[in-house]
Formats: C-alpha cells, structure tokens, sequence
C-alpha cells in the first residue's frame, strides 16, 4: 500500500540485533537486518540475487553478510562484495537495494524514502533514553496483526482506558478527566488530565509519598507517520510535573504490510532507576497488557474490518474523543498525498 | 450464500450463554449472543458501529451490552442505549442488526428473515426436552468445517454406520434393515428398522431385560431447511416403542457460512433418567462418536469437494440410501427460489 | 501445473504401504495408495464417485479398497467392484482413475502418463538397493514445500555443502574441489571429488583405516524429470572407489504441486552392512540434515519467490557451479515441450 517514506521508522530496538541478523518485513519489503563486528547496523533485501535465499539466515563477517546456501557475500550499502566461486569475479546485477540506518534511543531507525533527504536530525527526539543520571528506560515489542493506523488510534484515545484495561481505570470513570486537543503544524497533542484524584494507574507503582490524592496527567504527542511520545505522570496537588513520578515513554509503529505491523516502545522512570528488578517489573506488566488487552482489541477490530485498512472507507461512528486521531489522520492522508504528487513531478 | 431466511435456526445451546457473550458466525454474518442480567437473550451484529470491536468481547451492564473499547451501550433490539463521552448524546447510525430469538427446549433459536413473520409456533417441536419426569436430556455442539448439507446428507442417509460407526454396525450388515421413505407435504421420514436382532448400539447401554434380541428403530424426520428429529429406540420384540428404551434425539444444523456449519445436537432418554453420570457418559460417547468419525469425514468429503459447495453440481454417483437426502435437498431448494422470487416480487 | 508425465516418479517408500491406505497428493492429483491382501499396491484417485469420500479413510478387504463412508469397493484398476446397497448393481460411471504402479528398490512408482508407455525397464537403476551381500540401504522421506525444481537445483550444486552444512565442510573450503559437468543424451553428471584431503563427511562414520587422508567423491547423475543417483565415497589416496567406503544414494523428488515436493531418498553402505544400529544412526543424521538444512532453506526460498515456481522467471544470478542445474533445467523444459506438443498433435 502506499505509506508516507521520506521519514524515520523504527526497523527494531537496538537490543534485536546482535551476533545473528533478523529478518524483518517493513513497508511491504522483506529485509535483513545485521550488525557488522564493529557495531554498525546494516539493512538491505532479504533476497539473495542468486537463489534468493533469505540473507537473514546467512552469518556475518566482518563487514558484511554472508549467504547461508552458497556464500555471496553483501556490505551495508547492498554491494555483492565476495563471490567464493569460479573465477571469483562478481556479476553484474549482484548488488542489493540497501536503506539508511542510525541507531539511537535504543531502537534502530531506518528511511524508506529518498537517501538524500535521510537527515538524522529529523528522528524524533526521545531524550528521556538518553538520560541514565535521571532516566531508566525499558523496552519492547509487538507484532501486531492490524492497521498501524489502528494502534495510532489506539494511543491518540486514551479513553479507551477505562474500559479496555480494568487495572488502570478511574473509579470516577471516563468523565472525570479533563482534556484538551493542540495542533501545532503537523503535530498533534492530545492532552488528558485528572487534578486531585486517588493514586491510580502505573505511576502508584513508585509512588511513596504519605499523600492520597495526585494530579494525573496522560499527554500524548503524535508525529508524522506514527511516531508518539507520551508524558504519564503523577505529582503531589499542585507540584510542577518535573517533581513528581515521570514515566516518559514512546510508542512507535512501523507498517509491515497493509494489515499488519510492528509496535515498538519504551517506558522511562525517574524513581528507583538503579532498581533493575523493578525495571523488570513495569516491564513485564506493560507488555502483558499490550498484548492481551490493546493488540488483541487492535486485531478483533482489523478481523471486523476485513480486507480494508482504511477505517474511514467503513464510516464509523465519531465520538468526542476521536478528535485527536481524526486529525492525525487527515494530516498523515494529506503528507503521503504530497508526497505521492511530488513523485508524479519528479518522474515527468 | 443463498440460505432459507423465513425460518428458525439454533444459534446456541442454552447452555452456552451465560455470563460472559458469545461471537458466533451463523448465515455469514458475525453476531453477538448474550443474557441480560434479567435472563432474556439478545443477537446482534458483532461490530460496534464506533471502531468496529467486536462487541462480544465486552460485557453486560442489566440490559445491555457495553463495548469493551470506548463503553457505548446496546441493547436486545440493536439500539445505543449509552455513550459515556462528551454530553452523552446518542449520535445517528449508532443503531445495530439485531434479530428475533427464542429460547426453547434448551436451544436458543433466531430467526435471520422478516421479523414479523417470527412466529414462535414454527419452532420444530421437541417435547422429550420438556418433560422431565419422563425424560431426560443431554446436549451437545460441534463446529464443523462442511456445507450443512453435508450434516444433512449424513443423518438421512444411516446406512453409513455399518460403515462409519464399527461400534455400532451390525453383524447381519447394511442388508439387514428394512427402510421406508415418506414424504408429507416438506416433511422427509426416513424410516430405518431391524426386527429381532441381537441387541446392539446406544439402546444396549440402557437394556435391563433378559431378552438377547429386541426390534430396533432408526427413524429420522426432517423438516426444511436443516432440523432432524431422531426416534431411536429398541423394545421386547413385537412391543410398542413407547415400552421400550426410547432415546429420541434433535440434530439441528445452522450454517455459519458456505463451508461451515454449527452441528447442535440433543439426546434424551427414558431410561435412569436420574442417574447424571449415565447421561454424562452417553453424551461424552455421542459427541466423540460424531467428532472423529461423523464431522472427520463431513470435512474430508468437503476437502475433496473444493471450493464447492452444492455437491449436486459435481454429479455425485446415486444409490438406493441417497433418496431421502435428495428429497430433502430438492425441497429445500424449491422453498429458497420461492423465497427469493418473493423476495425479488417485493422489492418491485 | 504442467509436469513430464510419461516417466515414472516415486509415489512412496515400499515401508510406508502396510495395512492402512496412504492419501498423497502426486502431480496436482489427490490418490489413495494401498497394498491388496497378496501385496500388490494400488494406486487410485482419493474421492469416492458417490459422495467424495477421501478411498484412503477406507479399508483393504481382499483385492479391493471399501469406502469408509457407504462401503463401495474399489480394484486396483480403479473399478466398482462392489455395492452393498439395493440391488447391489454398480451404477455407470462409478470407476475411478487409476494409475500403473511398480515397486522396486524400496520404492513404489507411479507413471502417470500413457499407461500403455509404461514400462518397468524405465524406472531408474538402484542396484546398491538391491544387493544384499554387499549393501544395506536406509531410506527417508521429506514433504517440502516449495517447487521440486529447487530440490533438483540443491542435489546438483553441492558448492552448497560448504555453506548450509557446517558439519560436512572442508576446511578448505569450496575451491578445495575438482569439478566436471558430463551431459550425456538427457544425462546430467555433475562430478564432484577432492583427492588427498582430510577425513571428512559422512564417509568418516565408515572409515577404519589408520590413513589421516583420502580421495572424496561426490557425483551426483540426473535423469528427468528428477530422479537422482549419488555416488558418494571416499578411498585410501589412489585406490578404486569400490575398495573405499562407498555410500551410493538415491534422491528421487516428486512434485506434489506447483508449491510442494515429496523427497524420497535412500543410502546404502559398503560397511557395517548387518550393524542396524549404524544404520539406524546413519538414517536419523541424514533425515535431519534436510530437514533443518536443505528443506529449510529451500521453503526459505520459495516463500522469498512469492508465488512464482519458474525460478528462471525471476532472472536469478548465475554462478560458476549453477552449471549442472540449468541444463538439467533446459533438459527438462524442453522434454516436457515435447510432451506437450506431441499430445497437441494427438489431440488433432
């Protein structure tokens, strides 16, 4: 289908990537992912020009990517750098397509549009990862049988809370908190807030005040394609956010194909960050309620839908807390029509 | 496809229903079973009109069903009875499909055509489920990955069980019953009975008599479009039915779609009819028996058959036991073209 | 899809045809496989004329196959040679295909063209499977699902040996080999040999010797459309092959459909010949290594290839050692070109 690509996705979190390469679909393209031995991060086609056998099962040496059935062997940029046979000259045609990496934050970002335009300074900023005097991040991941679009929706309505995950939701039910809907170019904030409310959610995990009552906050910040930050947290009534439990995180989703994608996260803590048993803990407790509760809705809802990834085709119902989504959406449909017009350009 | 719609179908043991909702697929449409808390049974279409969830994944709330994704509310006639966002309001085309069900003899009943012609006298009579002090009646379920017409074929044709069911052949073979076909106005009986044989099948479990030998009967009547009533029995050779074991029997077919089909059955017995553990072991006998023999073979022949589902169009070859199955499936496709034809009358 | 037909292909390994019928899938065909009480084998179409019923769910009795559904009975020949019910007439049109079988070396072979063309003296020479004082044979079968040209291709490039089985690579390396490519009419020999090396392979398991070096061979002689034999061995440094450890094999691959392939295969052994252990462990080694190295690789590259059976389609890189593969390819297009052509002129 067709996806927005002069822009950073995530391939994988750093930690993926180790001795072994990884097969991953991305964008409709099967790729191989590898680290070479001094570090760097490969991604190139998943398909050996000679026999098409999957590079990812192949092994690394050195700088390059050796193939399992017959040894070509592949660099970072894609280049057929060895052939064990014959002659050893290497034939025309042998080289790969390739894609621009960078690591960073812990995840491994890629860019699937024009190489020239792959600026790193335009990878979102997740500064929270990088922040080991005040921040412990953890990590993980989902593969999800739907939509990318859908998790978006997902995360832009967090009303959903009070009804799909038990755990977490308000005795004062979905009417208790406040909400406010910013949109500043292509960025779209979708704010959610509860001052003087009892400790609830993951932030009375490390929570240790004598104090009954917080102010809550849930405040989502989406980016184009599907890039979104989020600032959950809890303070004493009236304290700025910085004092209070911080547990910033990011969610990011890259499209494997039309129904079906990747779910990236990671979760920081500003309390007890030397505490790894603890880091576990919220760890484990997260990823669990991603893939039993927000997943398998995202999947039902996709089996609903069929053979159709684009949800507005079905007209749904619109409810108030759909704004933020909404205007994610359009924004998102209008980028890739752009961009799509700017190709038809460029190839006249 | 093309089903009989003006008529009752099982979409549900009783016993299925209970706390929780069911997602079931019955006449290719994803519906919603669930109990209000008052005990009356709704059927709806099970997909939120919002972001399409499945609302059987959600739970009751009195008389309602709340979406387990962002809390709208239905009620037993499809309608929104809820939304907990915004100012509450009830936006339009909240509404839901929802269909007439009666419950009965310990099925749930639905009617996929004109509700106002759901009469609830047309409901096939099963009176051995509704008279405990003189019978009593287990039940069962298979989801079986076959036209229904398959099922249907199977149970008109009972020369298949010196074949299919070696447990219950008989020495004598396939030539030792006599048969008999009628056919009364839409009603098919095929008659199946054995004078003075040795006693053998599911009768033998319940036989007290010193008697080695008993007149057996098989007799199965159908009604369109897929409801059988199963009179099997064995008495003291020369008595009347009524004196002997009786274990008179529904086996009621609802298609989910073109290649599969819901297989409810039930089995009643005048016979320890207080003795829970025989029922329990005649019910485990009976749905093993038509697992892995009944329903193995109705999914081979499917496999066999394609992507087709009216075997008739393959040019099956005919013998003599195939005449009640082909009376049936000629009835019942007359009354789907007059249907239709009314149908294609009304829409002028 | 289009495949050689007037050849003989193995159908099964003799040890897989005991009491029970075998259903397999041959050529786009679903048949039932089964041995009379005299021990001749049958080889049928696997749907019932009456009602579809796989033959292969049913029962041998005498010189027939009995219907497991309505008791029709089946000759090797494919006729009606029974009806239990009615008159007991067979109706027309009840015989079924039917295709020529022989069993040799292990073997049941099928010829699924002209049955007039079929004869025995084609079927490919095994003589190791058949010489008990000098040879013991193990035998193996593999489903795989992907093109059986792939299997062809991975039996005549053994470069691949140095790459996807660790366990039997020189240290050396690929270039340690002699090769030579030998096209004989519609022969293909792809030889294969390293003299004076070390002690290596599956011919190691045999050796007794106190040489630390020996002469490995490895040649693999192609026949269409995919019948393979292998002369693998190894002998003290200049002697004749037969005075080494000989492990002559047979790799005989039969197209399921266009997607899958049946992998039959046996190896023989000049030694240990009455130690069933060494047979046994011999057997297990070589049945694992394809399973978790060709087979696995080869459903790798099919997946890679999309529905695409015709690898050249894909306009595949061409290595030094793909030599022997494309004109066994070539070979066999054109011989099933003929084929096609002739039956075309026959049809006028």
């Amino acid at each position: 289908m067709t996806y927005l690509r002069n822009a950073w996705y995530v391939a994988a979190l750093s930690s993926e990537i180790g001795e072994k390469p990884l097969a991953r679909r991305l964008l409709d393209q099967d790729m191989a992912l590898f680290r070479t031995q001094d570090g760097a991060i490969g991604l190139i086609a998943d398909r050996c020009p000679h026999r098409f056998a999957p590079l990812s099962m192949g092994v690394v040496r050195g700088a390059e990517i050796e193939c399992a059935y017959h040894g070509l062997r592949f660099g970072r940029d894609g280049r057929c750098a060895h052939n064990p046979h014959g002659d050893g000259r290497i034939p025309r045609g042998a080289d790969l397509p390739a894609w621009p990496t960078q690591e960073r934050y812990g995840f491994v970002w890629f860019w699937p549009g024009d190489p020239a335009r792959a600026d790193a300074g335009l990878i979102p900023e997740l500064p929270f990862n990088d922040d080991p005097a005040r921040f412990a991040p953890v990590y993980g991941y989902l593969d999800v049988a739907g939509n990318y679009q859908l998790v978006v929706d997902n995360l832009l309505d967090l009303s959903h809370v009070e009804y799909l995950h038990p755990m977490f939701a308000q005795p004062e039910g979905v009417s208790a908190h406040k909400t406010q809907l910013i949109v500043e170019d292509d960025v779209v904030i979708s704010k959610r807030w509860k001052p003087n409310v009892a400790i609830q959610g993951l932030a009375r995990l490390f929570w240790t005040s004598p104090s009954q009552r917080f102010d809550a906050r849930a405040h989502m910040t989406w980016r184009a394609p599907s890039a979104m930050v989020f600032d959950l947290g809890g303070t004493e009534c009236g304290a700025t956010d910085e004092d209070g439990v911080c547990l910033p995180q990011a969610h990011l989703i890259t499209p494997a194909s039309e129904f079906r994608c990747h779910y990236f996260w990671s979760l920081a803590r500003n309390r007890q960050i030397d505490d790894a048993q603890a880091g576990e803990r919220i760890r484990t407790v997260t990823q669990r309620v991603f893939e039993t509760e927000d997943a398998r809705m995202i999947e039902a809802q996709q089996r609903n839908m069929g053979a159709v990834s684009d949800m507005m085709s079905l007209r749904p119902l619109s409810l108030e807390p759909d704004a933020p989504a909404m205007r994610a959406r359009r924004i998102l449909a209008e980028k890739i029509r752009l961009e799509q017009e700017a190709g038809r350009v460029a190839a006249q």
